[in-house]
């Protein structure tokens, strides 16, 4: 028994030594409806209290989706409560800054109809900017990530110079899921916008496998939940080879990209492996004057959850070293999400100076001007 | 001038002392008319000199598919003469068996006729057995792998009961592209008659994107040859997690399944993140009643080439470490590919052991009853 009251003692110690800034936070909208006043009145009779009609992909979690004790107190879906969030992650970790990357707002990548995908963005980003960013939001501690269409980029660059330079967007977003890969000259008018106005580009999973997305790993459709999820990684590799190769960071030297949610245990594999290629494949790529691996390091960033869990502290710190963690790797939890990664435990065998980088400094210099003004 | 002699007289004593198996050989027919004999009439028609109307998938390697050296000096495309596949490979590099895998003959796996690729695959059987594995095979240093058209498993079964206990045929093969991921219940015909003849069962990749087999990876199609070429490890992390989860294993507690030409730093990130996974999710998999990882270490075996290069030997040999490389991993040379890997280059940094393991050791267990009737 000592030995449990010690553990929760050192944990405690360290929950109130290390500063976070948690890059990936599942806020959620509790009735859909509350787009409404932000949609142009022939879009508002297709969305409804539950949502916008996204597609589903079939995959459904075992476990549920939240975390079992994170249902704010006063009634509602997690994520919905700002004050519970403070509370139960903020306060509890001692997160100073949280992104708040949306929930099933993800999934307007995979409508078939790009239009209401672009409505459905705007109006998302107008509600974020007046609720989370602005009315629950005095000091400054929420940050967000701004949605847009990835099915129609030139409309997606106008919303990032619509609302990109508000105080507390941070970044720009949309699913992991799209297909074509990342590189691809349709998405670049996003990524001049994204430069233009100094934010990186963030991709999340979850949509995977749903609607015009197409299937979910590359082998194609899988069939459980726990064979979808991991598979999950795949998609951020191909959008990593790809915004490489097709000289993305060439053009857009300034860009950062951030793979939210999709595991770190690849990012070496493919370095190597592109780095590899390059060697012998260079005149494919003529435009590129330095390695892959060093576009990937200097322009990617990783969020931590769910964290891997080598059988040694040794391979996981082999890991870290292998993936440059002290300059690509950037802590989130998750929360409220079932598969939530408690910082204090997860990062056990980390030396201090690396768990800085990971918790706070990384994202810090990331984010640094949306941070600026509250870090006051 | 004294430290490049010194090298090439290093180089010249590994290769006396370490024997191998080479576990990844693309034998090529010169000629597809070859097949004709083994070949019902109705479907002749459809085989010319250059092949059976394999689909393209359009991705063209910028420095063609072969070694600059390799074509026969009596004529001939690359891969069709023995005797100078037994110089240039197996002499020069001490090899003392080669799995013979086919070329353009994988490309069955992408044919929309199923019907057509059953009866090609076993007429490549029977000139495969009547010439590499027959008349050039005196020594019976050649070992073969059958193919089998995934399309119609059944038939593909009824091939292996035919043909699969021939004395030099090692294992069953097909394209790695195919689709769905390899745990679905549609190739477990293959898998029971695999067991039954004690074969593994190889997957090799290069058809990625065509036809059948869709995109060639989790994001789609990626654009040049250098994205598809390093992309290709995403079809057997596909594989390998729903090999696992669907109970492939635990139903074939026998079977072996061979990733070739596969990269190999995929393997420990892959392990990692579904054994994590599976604290959470096992409901979803009860047939499951040891980590996947177990299974993965037990049951699937890599082939070395292309072979990631990390910066430092320190990682390439915590990743040899991580995969268990002691029991799971098998030299291969890609021999006459343009990505050829040097035995004696490639592996410099690894102890004795170990290199024996990956070498000869690990393929010997592997394939061992089908290299008895020659080692003796």
């Amino acid at each position: 028994m000592v030995a449990t009251v010690e553990r929760v003692e050192t944990a405690w110690m360290e929950r109130t030594k290390y500063e976070l800034i948690d890059c990936d936070v599942h806020q959620a909208i509790k009735d859909y409806r509350a787009l409404h006043p932000f949609l142009p009145e022939a879009w508002r009779k297709y969305v409804s209290a539950r949502g916008f009609g996204g597609p589903s992909s079939g995959y459904q979690t075992s476990v549920g989706l939240y975390r079992k004790d994170v249902a704010p107190p006063g009634g509602g879906e997690p994520g919905t409560d700002p004050d519970w969030l403070r509370k139960q992650l903020m306060e509890q970790y001692n997160v100073k800054y949280v992104l708040l990357n949306g929930g099933g707002i993800l999934g307007l990548a995979a409508l078939p109809d790009g239009d209401f995908a672009t409505v459905i963005a705007s109006a998302y980003n107008d509600w974020l900017s007046a609720t989370w960013l602005g009315e629950h939001n005095a000091d400054g501690r929420f940050k967000g990530s701004m949605m847009v269409a990835p099915q129609d980029p030139e409309a997606a660059a106008k919303e990032i110079d619509r609302v990109g330079d508000h105080p507390h967007i941070a970044q720009v977003m949309f699913a992991s899921a799209v297909t074509p890969p990342m590189g691809a000259k349709q998405y670049w008018p996003i990524y001049a916008a994204a430069e233009r106005h100094g934010l990186p580009v963030a991709v999340h999973p979850g949509v995977e496998g749903r609607s015009t997305t197409g299937a979910p790993t590359a082998a194609g459709w899988v069939s459980k939940y726990i064979e979808w999820h991991t598979c999950l990684p795949q998609k951020a590799m191909s959008h990593a080879v790809s915004l490489v190769c097709q000289g993305v960071f060439v053009k857009f030297p300034k860009l950062k990209i951030v793979f939210t949610e999709s595991g770190i245990g690849w990012f070496p594999h493919v370095m190597w492996r592109l780095d590899r290629n390059y060697k012998s494949l260079r005149q494919e790529v003529p435009w590129l004057t330095r390695l892959p691996s060093e576009y990937m390091r200097e322009h990617m960033r990783m969020t931590t959850q769910p964290i891997e869990e080598p059988p040694t502290d040794e391979q996981f710190l082999g890991l870290l070293e292998a993936m440059d963690a002290k300059q690509t790797l950037m802590f989130s939890s998750d929360y409220p999400h079932w598969d939530f990664d408690n910082p204090v435990e997860a990062f056990r065998a980390v030396p201090e100076g690396l768990k800085r980088r990971i918790f706070y400094e990384n994202a810090a210099e990331l984010y640094g001007a949306k941070l600026r003004p509250a870090a006051s």
